[in-house]
């Protein structure tokens, strides 16, 4: 309910204070006061403050944050209390890295298959999911309860597959291709697009170069 | 020189704009309109003109865009006339992805080597580059010219290994590490949280359940 009016930009911090109190967590703390925490992550007390008051607050005045609460609301708002079956398209180095990323499982996505057009790799288990080939998935997608489909096949595959994966009922689309897909609104993707990172790194180097 | 002001939101634009115009070379589009690429990038036509007068225009009145000069001239501004000497720390099969991806050296980022410590991944060629010892990550930078160190080895390495690479004087990373690195401030760090990407997604699909 509360979600629909959260920022873009509030929600892509998110993650990054749920990163944050994970770490947290594991290192035993369990009282965090919005200063140390804003020192830890070099944003303003004040910003903290004002994102977290989005959701309702959960913070104390003069007590701080309960780290173990904080965490596990964010998680909560994050959608991650939920599970959800993520199938991997494309089993190359991409697609396996992402299978063996332990991770996501712990947060609550499991890779339940892989596909790819390969001999080599149909039939080959990567953790605990068995590559496929691809022209099973509309049969495995129908059949199966299947959330999120990472798309780590070639630039060239990938519109015509996320245009069919939309077809078959997939609802998020995780894409590691660089280019966008354009599809129906009740699809949610979000886009992971490696060469635009690597240039975003290239801008920052030659500048400082040239101010040097 | 004019690189200098110009905000973080447009710079972020800047890849997404080279690579469309990249596609628009490649089908051999010579000339192009703000308003038709505002609606293939699904930007306004207005804030295409406001981005690229940051940097001087390149459009005429009533003409509109010659493809390939602007192709040019945003690939000079991202430092992309430039070729960057870039290693990856961790061969696994993020680390193998990232050495296979064809595009980067097209762009001017040559993979020239590979470091790891899994005796089975030492020696082992990937594309162009060889597989090497860790422990042999100061004496090779030392002795060449990295210009770029993308880390993809676990968590709890990433931080003590961003500090050497730091010290052994490595100008830019690519940190695909989930974790932040306090680097001196003469070091630039890009990086790429994969799991901060994907709870994006499961927030945009949770919430979009809930409000359907």
């Amino acid at each position: 309910m509360y979600k629909k009016e959260i920022s873009k930009a509030v929600i892509n911090r998110l993650p990054r204070y749920y990163r944050y109190l994970g770490d947290l967590l594991e290192k035993d703390v369990v009282r965090i006061s919005s200063k140390e925490l804003s020192e830890k992550m070099k944003v303003t007390a004040s910003q903290i403050r004002q994102d977290l008051n989005n959701f309702g607050g959960f913070g104390q005045q003069g007590y701080g944050y309960n780290v173990e609460y904080l965490h596990s609301e964010i998680g909560k708002i994050l959608g991650l209390e939920m599970k959800y079956n993520l199938i991997i398209v494309g089993a190359g180095n991409l697609g396996q890295a992402l299978a063996n990323y332990v991770d996501f499982e712990r947060r609550g996505f499991l890779v339940t298959a892989l596909f790819d057009i390969s001999p080599d790799l149909i039939g080959t288990k990567i953790r605990n999911a068995v590559v496929r080939p691809s022209d099973e998935l509309e049969e495995y997608i129908k059949a199966n309860n299947v959330d999120i489909a990472a798309i780590t096949v070639p630039k060239s595959r990938a519109v015509p597959l996320a245009v069919d994966l939309a077809k078959w009922g997939i609802k998020g689309i995780w894409n590691f291709a660089p280019t966008d897909l354009n599809l129906p609104k009740e699809v949610t993707v979000e886009n992971v697009h490696l060469a635009e990172s690597l240039m975003k790194l290239s801008y920052r180097l030659s500048t400082k170069n040239q101010t040097e």
